[in-house]
C-alpha cells in the first residue's frame, strides 16, 4: 500500500501540465492542499479495484488522481470560515489560513474542474475506451455533485442548525463520504472492464466500508489521539454535533464498524471479484486505524 | 434568438433529474441563480455554432445548458464577500445575500459538478459519439479550469491588489471571459463534427467576440444605464480597477469593439463555415447591446 501511495503522490505532484499558464498563487494554493499528505484512501481504492479485476495500474492512475483532487477540493471548501471554519487540517494550517479566502475558493474550483481533465487522460494516454471513460465522467459528476457529495455537505450544514435523526445522519454519511468511495471503486472497476455484477459487488463493498469509515472517524473524534490525527478531537462534542456514537454508544459503534467491514468483504466474495486481497487489506486497515 | 433563448430556459428549468434526492436549500439556491435571467449568450453560441455546420439543436442542448451552469457558478462564487463582494446581480440580490455564504459556495460547487453530467447527456440521449463528447469534457475542464476561467479570475483578484498593465489585462480578459466563449463555439462545432479548420475558425471567431464583449462591458460600466444593466455603473472607477477604456480612452475602445467584431466575422468566412448567419447576428447584437 505504501508503494502505491508513493506512486499516487508522484502523479499528483505533476498534476498540471508544465506548459500551462496558471497564475502563481492559484497553482501554489492548489498544490499546497493536494500535497499535504493524507491517507490517499480514494486513489488506493481506484487502483485496488482495477487490479482486483486484472486492470492496469497505469490506466487507473489518472482517475485515482482525479478522485483525490475532488476529495481535496471538498476539504478546502469545507474548511472555509462560512462552512466549518477550521484552522488546521492534517496538522497544517488550512488553505484559506495560508492563501486567504478568495484564493482558497478558487483553488477548490480549480481542483474540482481539473479532476475531469485528469479523468479524460485515461482515454487519451492509456487507451481506455471512450465509452468507459465517459461513463466514469458521468458517475463522477453524479457521485460528487448535488445529489452526491455536495448534497451530503449541504445536508450536514443544514443539520448543524438543529435537524438530525438517525435517518438524517445516514443521508449525510452516505453522500458526504460514501458516494466518493463508491465512485472510486466503480471507476476502478470500469477501467478493468468490470461486468455489471462485479460493479454491483464493488458498490456494495464501497457502501459498507464508506459507512464504517465515517463511524470510525466519529469514534476517533471522541477517543482518538490528537497528535496522530493531526487535528483536535472532541470537536463534534464541542459543536454539539450528532454522530453515530451519540445515538448508539461507543461499544455498539465499534461493533457496527466490524460488522460493516465483514459485510463489505462478503460482497466481494459473492460478486465474482477474482483477486480481492488488496481490497480486503484496505478494509482491514480502515478497521484498525487510529488516524 | 428569442425562441432559442426560451428553449434554453426551459431546458435549464428541468436541469436536475426529478428523482434525484437533493437537499431543499441546495436545489433552491442552484435554481435561483440559474433561472435569474441573463442573456444566455454562451448557450446561444453553442447552438448557433452547431447549426452553422448543420448540427442538431437537440444534441447541442445538453452542452448549451452545461456552459450556462459553469457561467452561473462562476458568477455566484465571484460575487462572494471574499471575492468581489457584490450584493446585486441581474437586478436581483446575489445568491449569498439570499441563501447565505455556505449555501452559495455549495450551489456553485453543485452547478460546476453537474455541468459535466449535462455534457455526458449529449452521448447518452442524442447519440453524439463518445469520442466527441469526451473531447468536449476535456475542453470544458481545460477552458473552465486553472489555466482557463478560474485562472483568469485568480489573476483578476491578484490584479486588484495593484499589478496591472495592458498585457495583464489581456490575460485576464482572455481567460476570465474569453475561454468559456471559445469553449462554447468549439463544443457546438464538435457536436456537428466540425473539421479541424472549422474548429479553428470558430476559435478565432470566439477569441475576437470574447475580447469585444469584455471591452463593451467595461464601456457600459463607464457610460451605461443602471436600469438596463440591472447593476450599478462606475464600479470599476470606484474600485480603481484598470480597464481597456482606462488605457485606450472611450472612443478608441468603441473602435476596437467594431474592429474585433469585423475580424470575428472574417474568421468564419475564411474558415469554411457553411451557414454563419446566426453567428453574425449574435456578434452584431453584442456590438450594439446596451446591457
Amino acid at each position: 500500500m505504501e508503494q502505491v501511495c508513493g506512486q499516487v503522490n508522484t502523479a499528483l505532484e505533476s498534476f498540471l501540465p508544465g506548459d500551462w499558464q496558471v497564475p502563481g498563487t492559484l497553482k501554489e494554493a492548489m498544490q499546497y492542499s493536494l500535497t499535504a499528505g493524507g491517507k490517499r484512501l480514494r486513489p488506493l481504492l481506484v487502483i485496488a479495484a482495477a487490479e482486483s479485476l486484472g486492470g492496469s495500474r497505469e490506466a487507473a492512475m489518472p482517475v485515482a488522481c482525479a478522485v483525490e483532487m475532488i476529495h481535496t477540493y471538498s476539504l478546502i471548501h469545507d474548511d472555509l470560515p462560512a462552512m466549518d471554519n477550521d484552522d488546521f487540517r492534517r496538522g497544517k494550517p488550512t488553505n484559506h489560513k495560508v492563501f486567504g479566502e478568495a484564493a482558497a475558493i478558487l483553488a477548490g474550483d480549480g481542483l474540482l474542474t481539473h479532476a475531469f481533465y485528469s479523468v479524460a487522460q485515461a482515454s487519451r494516454r492509456y487507451h481506455v475506451p471512450a465509452e468507459q471513460t465517459l461513463a466514469i465522467v458521468e458517475e463522477l459528476s453524479r457521485y460528487a455533485g448535488p445529489c452526491g457529495m455536495v448534497g451530503g455537505q449541504a445536508a450536514d450544514m443544514e443539520a448543524e442548525q438543529g435537524v438530525t435523526d438517525l435517518d438524517g445522519l445516514r443521508y449525510i454519511h452516505e453522500h458526504k463520504t460514501g458516494d466518493l468511495i463508491v465512485f472510486a471503486l466503480k471507476a476502478g472497476g470500469r477501467i478493468a472492464s468490470a461486468s455489471p455484477r462485479q460493479l454491483d459487488a464493488l458498490e456494495r463493498f464501497g457502501r459498507n466500508i464508506g459507512f464504517a469509515f465515517q463511524i470510525q472517524d466519529d469514534i476517533l473524534d471522541l477517543v482518538g489521539d490528537e497528535a496522530k490525527l493531526g487535528k483536535s478531537t472532541q470537536s463534534d462534542v464541542k459543536m454539539e454535533k450528532v454522530t453515530y456514537p451519540y445515538f448508539a454508544g461507543l461499544e455498539a459503534s465499534r461493533a457496527e464498524v466490524a460488522r460493516l467491514t465483514a459485510e463489505a468483504k462478503g460482497a466481494l466474495e459473492d460478486g465474482g471479484i477474482p483477486d480481492p486481497a488488496r481490497l480486503f487489506e484496505i478494509s482491514d486497515f480502515l478497521l484498525k486505524r487510529d488516524h
